[in-house]
């Protein structure tokens, strides 16, 4: 099979991305894999497979590989004579800004080329923590409470402590931080700003229960991986995270009941029909008191959550061949035309 | 002042987008104004100001025009032996697909080309009329009651009638219908099916006051236009909006208390700030009762409902001058550096 992985990108998680394309490269081995790198300033290039090394990247050397330029059904690289295409299905895999915010899904359909990866909507409702909070509200599905901030003011806060804060639209825990009292607060608010105008504020609720599901859709129909208990030493921090996007190795399913499994199934479900077709995503839940609450999505989890699946290149597979097809509007003349006769012109 | 207008797109408001344009060109009268068209096949043109008009488009006469490409900075336009590039301001003017579901404001933002129009989280939230109605729970702002059906079927609707039959994610009142009883049913459901697979069923309020106003801001103050009572059989077709959108004399400001234009402006702002920053909208309102209820917001409004403004030239001068600054996130290796030199590498 023919994919191209498209990564980078002008994010705080720009490195995490480039660890989780190396990551895929192994993950994928016997595919036709093709890179392509979004450098900060969003040129494109394109990266011999053989080249796929960290240092590649933070010793700026790509630049002297092919650049790259967007276009109508691929991407358009130029030599001095002639210019080829590179087609087929790509891989969204830049994570944070600009792949998981709706800009590259834009672009993307913009230049119609078939992606795996969310849609403009969905990337919007899944970025911005505040929308995945109207999205739970809309379709009924639990999720922790919250309040916004959108100034460093103690007194805006109502939820108890131990609280979390979180900047509104980062991963990878960038800015996030556990509260326990007021004078651990300052400093909190003052990294999550750093990051974001606007901050989610979250019970923080002990030793709770957390599973983390992936998934997509293929012809209509559900494909689930396993479920895993993440281990942490009460949530990952960034660097920590940073390993993780590296995980290649299959992780052991969770030790639960068929009925909770049922139920986090049917929770990622109604998160993803109807929003997130096209892409495999990942859903973090909190189980309290036997109910599951939705934590988080991640619409490109690392290293595509290759390490919870029992056959990961079978599900990417059947994924790239039921990509949602772009409806285009036909354009028609047919005012201007009847207007213009009407004027006799 | 320079300023860019960008028009046409793969809509079916292709052509009132084109009419928009026309009518801006003689609104801006004095500005600097350049035309780019983007094509149903997305391809862009610059068009010579005394080229716009219907025919230039209703005839392929575009195509024999300079065709420019989409790059950091700009759109650049090559020729034989050199390449320019078209700098400045952009005034996205495409009316519903591509310019008001996030597509262009993506593109933009990609290539760092400032603009007058809704970013990707407004264009999302506006152009998909369920999305609006979660922003209005969210932000505790009324709205009509509705139901959202996503097959043809009657026993799924709960609203008496009459009822309003609407496609989820279609302006200009494209697939709109008012049903008055189950004999008319079918034909409504079968003309919003045809244009989306989201359909909104809202009661539908006899003799209800309707009122438009249209604001943007300007650093950090609301700049609001007049309040209109818009002239109505009913509501307007698809024929009667698209001479709508020619409209450029001022109209007459509706016959209204200050409590309620007070009510009117406070509504719009709540809906407005936080995140229609760097656009011009349009909010039509129905008043029930005393109550202001939000009908509709177009991020990208007719010719820019200029004829609201008593000083519209002033108004979208001293916007392109207040646009939202993009923060790019500064990439860095520290991560890669840190494990390379832990590695010995």
């Amino acid at each position: 099979m023919k994919l191209t992985i498209l990564f980078g990108g002008a994010s705080f998680e720009h490195e995490i991305s480039i660890v989780s394309a190396i990551t895929l490269k192994e993950k994928l081995s016997g595919f036709d894999v093709s890179f392509i790198f979004c450098d900060e300033s969003h040129l494109f290039y394109l990266i011999e497979p053989s080249k796929m090394k960290a240092t590649t990247f933070s010793k700026s050397e790509y630049k002297k590989m092919p650049q790259l330029s967007i276009s109508n059904g691929g991407f358009i690289q130029k030599s001095m004579f002639s210019s080829s295409i590179h087609q087929g299905v790509v891989l969204n895999l830049i994570h944070g800004a600009d792949g998981e915010d709706g800009t590259v899904a834009s672009l993307l359909d913009f230049f119609s080329i078939k992606y795996i990866g969310p849609r403009v909507d969905a990337s919007v409702f899944s970025y911005d923590k505040r929308y995945t909070k109207y999205l739970c509200n809309a379709k009924d599905i639990k999720s922790v409470e919250y309040e916004v901030l959108t100034s460093n003011e103690h007194a805006n806060i109502n939820t108890p402590y131990p609280i979390i804060i979180k900047p509104a639209r980062l991963g990878s825990s960038i800015g996030v931080s556990i509260v326990r009292d007021e004078s651990e607060l300052d400093y909190a608010l003052d990294s999550a700003f750093e990051f974001d105008s606007n901050v989610l504020v979250e019970p923080f609720i002990e030793g709770v229960k957390e599973y983390n599901l992936a998934g997509c859709m293929v012809d209509g129909t559900m494909i689930f991986s396993i479920v895993e208990e993440p281990q942490k030493n009460e949530f990952l921090d960034f660097e920590k995270k940073y390993m993780d996007f590296s995980r290649s190795e299959q992780v052991l399913k969770a030790d639960i009941s068929d009925e909770l499994e049922s139920k986090l199934k049917a929770n990622f479900e109604k998160i993803y029909r109807g929003m997130f077709e096209g892409s495999l995503i990942r859903c973090d839940f909190f189980v309290v008191d036997g109910e599951v609450l939705l934590n988080e999505i991640n619409p490109i989890p690392g290293s595509m959550a290759n390490y919870l699946f029992e056959d990961f290149k079978t599900t990417i597979e059947s994924l790239a061949q039921s990509l949602p097809s772009q409806n285009k509007a036909k354009v028609s003349y047919e005012y201007i035309h009847s207007i213009s006769s009407a004027k006799g012109k």
